[in-house]
């Protein structure tokens, strides 16, 4: 029996927005050894709170519900609890209190109405931390059910701080389940499938997917078995895997392709700046997404007009003629002319077309020129991708980071 | 009753990824008046498949299951619905054939294993498209069966030109539901919920609801009724609620900001150039989104050291020694220096702190300046975000175009 999660949501039954309190959880859930044996999303609605909340219990040991917004889990859910686990609704003193407070610090009289958000099912525990929504647990003989806030920050915090500590005998397991991914860029998933050939089949205590990304594939493999033995089970089938992947793999669960790229330059002393076009800027927004980065990001310039391209970078206006923006010589120019004028070790460049306008039948919409300059070399790139323009600059600016990569190992 | 959406995908009880393809379906089917009951995400786990869809036909009238990673919908999937529903499961000559081809262009054996890949249930309809992958329908007097890929695309795509047609008759329904949501940027949502007011309390035909997203708040009006009615509802709610929001409300839908500023460049003949420091790029990513940008997008300099200010920008040392990077005299001076330099009608600056770390005490972590400058004046803000450094550097980015977008106004 494993934890059922529930999210309380009409957005996500319209299709607006990600789950991200219910990823959250499950995430932490699952790192811990818990895993989630599934999840039900439903609309803010009373019938279908308390249906949602029976089938979760058949199936589950543990409900979380997530729900609310802007306050702790809402009134119908609270009610549908109430009703399904046969408990009365009463008034919690400890949450009036805070209601209270928060309408007298606002100078404010206490609408009657607000009364009813201190209203919990009998016995229900209260879940807080200092800061952030609150949330509640009902913890009967057979079966628990917590419900906590939409906000995912609020939630793993409570969850980890108070709902696991609570529970921590119902939810102890002798069975683990561990679950590492290993990140590669460069094959394609087929080439990734291929490599990996026999591990796909799995095994008893292991299986190993491959999933594609944008940019990248993810080959994820998951253990159970027994505390102890699942970790030397898990760090087996990682090296064998690692074997096959070589450099292709380039980090694993959490790990980001620019924050690795990030440790290889600060481990090589070496700093970087780079030269955009078609990327408009995305390159630099993802170096600079890792904390620290200003150790060897020195600059970005985003060229877009081919007057920039020349003023700024020294792109001859030769090149720009015979060649064109989009073009390998340009690319070069560029990642020369970066490094030159930041004075860093090593520049990147970028140029493209990302779409949907301007593709030629030469230079089709996704052409994309790739430039690293080191002191004593430039190194091109071509490369066709056939995504949108959001995803063609996404994986420009990802092969971009990939040659910075493979160059620095 | 309505239509169930099932993904089968223990990457997503593991809290890795997002349901994109679900989301997608069920925005949609929102969208075309068919609403979403209810969602489930389990497993890819025979007995998990086959409890889910017997819930799901339980509740709605046409279930939509998702699944497969690279191929058609999986073994276990249709071995459960083909058992659920009663069905014998036959050998579908049409999938062979497409296999077997797949094989003799690789000019490889077909093993004698992927042939499983063409057993569907007896009765299954092929959905298929010229590129992406395929899907399948089970279309029986009480219920409808629809089995799409994992692939958002693939699947939208099956679901406009093959599902939908084959169920016309099944999903046509006299009372539609339609979604209107208006995007605030600048008053919190305290502030938004205050001017909204009586309406939040809803109407027996309609409902609005305040959604907080990063750096803007969302509010969604929701009506329900017959068609004719309900556009002529929506758009007198819609009217009602822009006037309370005025110039706060940006756009509406699907509009970004991005785009809503992009346009109103074009409309005034103005053209802009960025200087960008704590957020790394990521103001010219977000305005290089929009097709069609570099009509008034001439460049970006990412400037992420004092030397490169100097340089690049003009800002005096006198600035960076008396002031520092983070000031608004500096955010000034980037932002006179990129227009001059540029010779662009707008110069659009951020500088701030990030973080996690770089705070002072005077300037904690996530203080941010923000500067337009136009022929004749320089226009400065202050700014203190309460995120994480990459939250911090987007709502940098939302703020900043909000700048620029109340200046255009």
């Amino acid at each position: 029996m494993g934890i059922q999660l529930i999210t309380v949501s009409a957005s996500l039954l319209q299709g607006e927005g990600t789950d991200e309190a219910a990823q959250a959880v499950a995430h932490l859930c699952f790192a811990r050894g818990l895993p989630i044996a599934g999840r039900q999303i439903i609309g803010e609605d009373e019938g279908e709170v308390e249906a949602a909340l029976r089938l979760g219990l058949e199936r589950g040991q543990l409900v979380i519900v997530l729900s609310g917004s802007g306050g702790s889990a809402g009134e119908p859910v609270r009610r549908a609890l109430s009703r399904v686990l046969g408990l009365r609704l009463i008034l919690n003193e400890k949450i009036l209190q805070a209601l209270q407070t928060h309408y007298a610090r606002q100078e404010r009289a206490m609408p009657r109405r607000a009364e009813r958000l201190a209203l919990v099912p009998q016995g229900a525990i209260l879940l807080e931390t200092a800061e952030g929504e609150p949330g509640l647990l009902l913890d009967t003989e057979s079966v628990a059910v917590a419900l906590l806030p939409l906000d995912p920050e609020s939630a793993v915090t409570l969850a980890v701080n108070q709902l696991f500590p609570l529970l921590q005998e119902r939810l102890a397991s002798r069975l683990t389940t561990l679950v590492r991914t290993l990140k590669v860029v460069g094959p394609d998933i087929g080439e990734v499938e291929e490599r990996l050939g026999d591990w796909l089949a799995g095994r008893a205590d292991c299986t190993v997917l491959c999933l594609p990304q944008l940019g990248e594939v993810w080959v994820r493999i998951t253990v159970r078995g027994s505390a102890g033995v699942a970790e030397a089970a898990l760090d087996e089938v990682e090296a064998a895997l690692s074997e096959r992947l070589g450099q292709d793999c380039y980090g694993r669960d959490q790990e980001m392709l620019e924050a690795v790229v990030g440790r290889l330059l600060i481990d090589r002393g070496l700093t970087l700046a780079v030269a955009e076009s078609c990327t408009g800027g995305l390159l630099g927004h993802r170096l600079t997404e890792v904390s620290g980065s200003s150790r060897y990001f020195e600059r970005g310039i985003v060229t877009y007009s081919n007057e920039a391209k020349t003023a700024l970078l020294g792109v001859s206006k030769a090149i720009l003629t015979r060649h064109g923006a989009v073009s390998a010589q340009c690319a070069s120019a560029m990642a020369k002319g970066i490094r030159a004028k930041a004075k860093t070790d090593l520049g990147l460049a970028v140029t493209g077309i990302a779409g949907p306008d301007g593709g030629s039948e030469e230079k089709p919409v996704g052409t994309v020129f790739l430039a690293l300059a080191t002191a004593d070399d430039v190194k091109t790139e071509r490369r066709r991708f056939r995504g949108n323009r959001s995803q063609n600059k996404w994986l420009s600016a990802q092969f971009a980071l990939d040659l910075l990569r493979r160059h620095l190992l």
